[in-house]
């Protein structure tokens, strides 16, 4: 039971959620999600491990007249998420679930959408964190590969599927996702245009026919700013984090 | 039979080559192969699918004092390669064989060292070229899949595996290394800054334990230059071209 909660605004406050003040809270990783998922009026979405909901809920605030569905394994983390779906008045429905248990209505469906920000670290490698919910949704027990797996049976012909992970996870995500879906496009996120990319978003379509491309790295600050600041943004991300502007991950610009 | 050739240098004139002169012709994606392979004196080197023997001819010109064994489907490219072996006084011995049939004496070999450069266009799509040995060395019959499933086979402990490789065939080539190499390092190659990478070199470790990376590209062409002449190059392309300079793919620069 989470006791403690801080109440967030995001997309210079177009959304507003409650997060726990201790344990994983959401950030610029959920924001640049949303901002990816191709999405339009009267589609369906999912998102699969959805944690108090910050990803759809800004995806709900760009696009409007969305279905969303979200999963979320911890049940702390899937009461704020209803909480906040109903505070932005948000077509968001949440099931406390096990990805690999899905409730049998989920198994049924397809959603033209399925966007997902999975723990970046392996459980098997390193050191759990002190807070349990922080430790399962940053380094959680279900391999990537399920993730990916759920995923792709869920969406629908031509849907697309999103991710946002770590860049060292790439070679387990693009072998779950190759030859399965096509038209896969991947776009490196770098701190600085001299860092090596630490992130990177992947989208892919059922369906598609598309070579795989790599994109040039989205680049999140700008060389001459200080890291840490909003005005240290480069435009682009700027405007995605604080105008809640869309981003294609395919665009160079 | 190969009639018509023509003799070529590489590496400012380190190298010669016969090549033929209708055909598939090697270039700089040999040279650079060559010159991110982090081989040492004395160390066994094994090229798969070597053709006329461009990429193991510049290795050798930079290292002293290797042993190199290539392995070649089509025999008058590996007959041109046996010539060109003598010619540049290399200790490289070519085997013409296919690499899922290799001979008895290979199949019990490792090597420190493999590196190759699989053909680039998929021959389940598109057409085939005009000419036969051309179209084998673009686009064989091969799946890319069985190459580095070879190549991983022959590795010695702690040996790289490199290999060079258009864009598109990324997914293929990290779900053939991924969990069977570790060290994973990647390197998009770009025609300019502003270019998405239509190239990749990606070296790979036996027992590595290092986490995947991705760098930043290497760039080909400086942005004022002219593409195809030699002062287009950076600096550091221009160095690995005409003065057989050593790559390193995970460092920046």
């Amino acid at each position: 039971m989470i006791e403690d909660t801080t109440y967030d605004a995001f997309l210079g406050g177009k959304v507003h959620a409650l997060q726990p003040k201790r344990g994983f809270r959401s950030g610029i990783d959920a924001v640049l999600l949303a901002a990816s998922v191709p999405a339009k009026s009267g589609e369906t979405v999912l998102e699969i491990g959805c944690g108090v909901g910050v990803a759809s809920l800004c995806l709900n605030a760009r696009v409007a007249g969305l279905a969303i569905t979200g999963i979320e394994l911890q049940s702390d983390y899937a009461g704020l998420a209803k909480q906040n779906a109903a505070t932005n008045n948000a077509d968001f429905t949440i099931f406390c679930a096990d990805l690999r248990a899905l409730p049998a209505d989920l198994r049924q469906k397809q959603f033209t959408h399925v966007m997902m920000n999975p723990p970046y670290f392996d459980r098997t490698q390193g050191h759990a964190a002190t807070d349990t919910g922080r430790d399962v949704a940053l380094a959680g027990d279900t391999p990537l590969a399920d993730w990916l797996d759920i995923g792709i049976r869920r969406l629908a012909p031509k849907g697309t599927l999103t991710i946002i992970q770590h860049i060292t996870r790439l070679p387990e995500v693009l072998s779950a996702v190759s030859g399965r879906l096509g038209s896969i496009h991947l776009r490196p996120i770098a701190a600085h245009s001299s860092a090596a990319p630490g992130l990177f978003l992947l989208q892919a379509k059922h369906s598609g026919r598309g070579p795989f491309e790599l994109m040039l790295p989205l680049v999140m600050h700008g060389s001459q700013a200080k890291q840490g600041d909003i005005e240290s943004y480069t435009p682009q991300v700027k405007a995605i984090l604080r105008d809640g502007a869309s981003f294609s991950i395919r665009d160079p610009a």
